[in-house]
């Protein structure tokens, strides 16, 4: 049996502003740095090592990572960052508050936009100095693959290939991974290992800080999975989450 | 050209109670964390980007890097570490007080231990519970590689393999490289690099978090060399380095 450990990053100074964030590269509040040291907090106490962690080239996820192996006392694991777990690219809404939006364009609205699995939102242009194609970290990209916008089956088709040929051989061969990453690159991993259907995952949110633990068969099937620490704390937290998009 | 920079961790707890450190694993002071925050502003003030990064497997080395990324806004940039960048072995001495030492054994002595090229400290029993065998961070290698005790020649060749397996090929690939390391790793590149002589590299000290810069040429010889900052601060605390082995 293979233990997987998936943490969305801590609060951030966008969650905080309630503002769409996507790719733009926030950093945490003293809120996520406490948040982010409990979940090390906890999954030392409760006995977990890891052998190998991954998280994405945004730093709050990054952060997120370190204050947990610091926490564990483990600074020396392996990391490995890949745009591809970066959080879903949120298009010309980057920067933009989601309660106003909501009352410019309504809740429903707000609602496809944040989590209809298909419909992205409208898209940044090229030229918008928001735009990350001149951004170093992705230089080594093919522009054209940076997105400049996604829905959630755009970032579940470029998560997943990182899942395929990175993570799941890491876990087969016996690592055990933690992975620091944000709402929708875990959701992306979650519909994928759960088949979760193209609707039902309009309903699944992902606290900040709390470890989600996936235990899996040696085929990497869930067998079963949960939240570390608190289960109500954790459910009240998704909540939040999900009603963040309310004008 | 090529540039690549080395900086030594910022001072480390035992740098502080002047205790011989080697693999322990102590982290830095306050005085180390601005010393590698002063580090990480210091290259961006002066214009350094890179695209790699190389530090050891312990704390005081990860966590010099990781506040110079932070400074430099690159917490995303691949990091690579390696146990061939720790600190060179001490041995039994690992915990004792230089000063006490020199005062037991005397100055010489002391200074043998401590910059001699070919003579190790006297070795930890493999029992001792200071040994890092039992270390998981060590688990990939062979015990028998784990060091009881290490003298700069030793070091030398097992940096050496990482130098030239690893970081040579990124550096003529045209990789812009950064390393936190120790003051013995250090030394050791630098002996190499610069062809010193087993009698005269005994004489050189790195400075605690001071960016060295190597500039190398097509094939990664050294044109020249200098410290980021104030040369003359870097001089005065190189020799405070050479001075800690006195009663």
């Amino acid at each position: 049996m293979h233990k997987l450990v998936l943490i969305r990053h801590g609060e951030s100074t966008w969650n905080l502003e309630n503002r769409f964030t996507g790719w733009t590269d926030v950093d945490l509040t003293p809120t996520g740095v406490s948040q982010a040291m409990s979940a090390g907090k906890l999954l030392k106490a409760e006995g977990y090592e890891f052998d190998l962690a991954y998280t994405s080239v945004l730093k709050r996820a990054i952060h997120t990572l370190w204050y947990c192996l610091d926490e564990m006392d483990c600074t020396w694991l392996p990391v490995q960052k890949s745009w591809r777990l970066n959080e879903r690219h949120y298009g010309a809404l980057q920067g933009l508050n989601k309660a106003d939006m909501a009352k410019q364009y309504g809740d429903a609205q707000v609602l496809v936009w944040r989590r209809s699995y298909d419909t992205p939102p409208p898209a940044l242009e090229a030229a918008d100095p928001r735009c990350e194609r001149s951004d170093r970290r992705y230089a080594g990209m093919d522009a054209q693959n940076v997105p400049l916008t996604e829905c959630l089956k755009d970032t579940v088709a470029r998560v997943l290939p990182f899942w395929n040929d990175t993570m799941a051989p890491a876990i087969r061969s016996g690592q055990r991974v933690v992975v620091a990453a944000h709402g929708n690159s875990i959701r992306a991993l979650v519909k994928y290992l759960d088949n979760i259907s193209d609707d039902a995952i309009v309903g699944l949110n992902i606290p900040n800080g709390i470890p989600l633990v996936y235990e899996l068969d040696d085929d990497l099937r869930p067998i079963r999975h949960y939240y570390l620490g608190d289960a109500e704390a954790a459910a009240r937290a998704a909540a939040a989450v999900a009603s963040q998009g309310k004008a």
